[in-house]
C-alpha cells in the first residue's frame, strides 16, 4: 500500500520549516564570517597565528552544553564548531598570505 | 613591537559576538533537527529512501543564491548543507534500523 500521498503535507510542511531556517542560518553565518574576516585582519596584521586551541576548547564546552539544554547532540554541536573553525582558519591563513605578499611587494 | 595588548579590546568584541551569534545557530540547528527528526521518521515509516537528490539540489541552489546576496561565500553555503544533510542522513538511516529491527521483533 503506498502512502506516500497521505504524508506529502506533513512533508512539505516540514521542509518549508527546514528551508525558513536555513536561510536564518545563512544570514548568521554570513554575519560570523563578517566578524571573522575582521579577526583575521587583526591576527595578520598583528601576527598572531590563525588557530587558537584554548579558545576553542572553552568554544567546544559552552557550544556542547547549550546544544543539551536545547537537546540537539552535543556531538552535533561539536562537529559544528569544528566544520566552521575550519573553513575560518583556511580563511585566516590565506589572509596572512595576501598580506606577506603585498609586504614583500 | 609587540601591538598585541592594543587590539585585545577589539579582538575580544569580535569574539563576543562570534559567541552569540553560535549560541544562536546552535538553538536553530537543533529546531532544525527537531524538523529532521519528524521527517526522518515519516520516511522510515513509509519506507522513502533517506537521501532526496532532486531536493538538495534545489537546497544547494537556493541557499548559494541566498548568501551571494548576504555576501557570504557560496561555496561555504554548499558546505554549510552538504555537511548538515550528511548528518541528517545518518541519523535517518539509524532511525530506518532501529524501526525495521522492532518491526522484526
Amino acid at each position: 500500500m503506498d502512502q506516500t500521498p497521505a504524508i506529502l503535507p506533513e512533508l512539505k510542511s516540514l521542509r518549508d520549516s527546514i528551508d525558513n531556517i536555513d536561510a536564518a542560518i545563512i544570514h548568521m553565518l554570513a554575519e560570523r564570517f563578517r566578524c571573522t574576516q575582521r579577526v583575521g585582519v587583526l591576527k595578520a596584521e598583528h601576527e598572531l597565528p590563525a588557530a587558537d586551541p584554548a579558545r576553542e576548547a572553552r568554544q567546544v564546552s559552552r557550544l556542547r552544553e547549550l546544544a543539551s539544554t536545547a537537546q540537539l547532540d552535543p556531538d552535533f554541536a561539536e562537529k559544528y564548531l569544528a566544520f566552521v573553525v575550519r573553513e575560518v582558519i583556511r580563511y585566516h591563513e590565506a589572509t596572512a598570505r595576501e598580506l606577506s605578499e603585498k609586504t614583500a611587494r
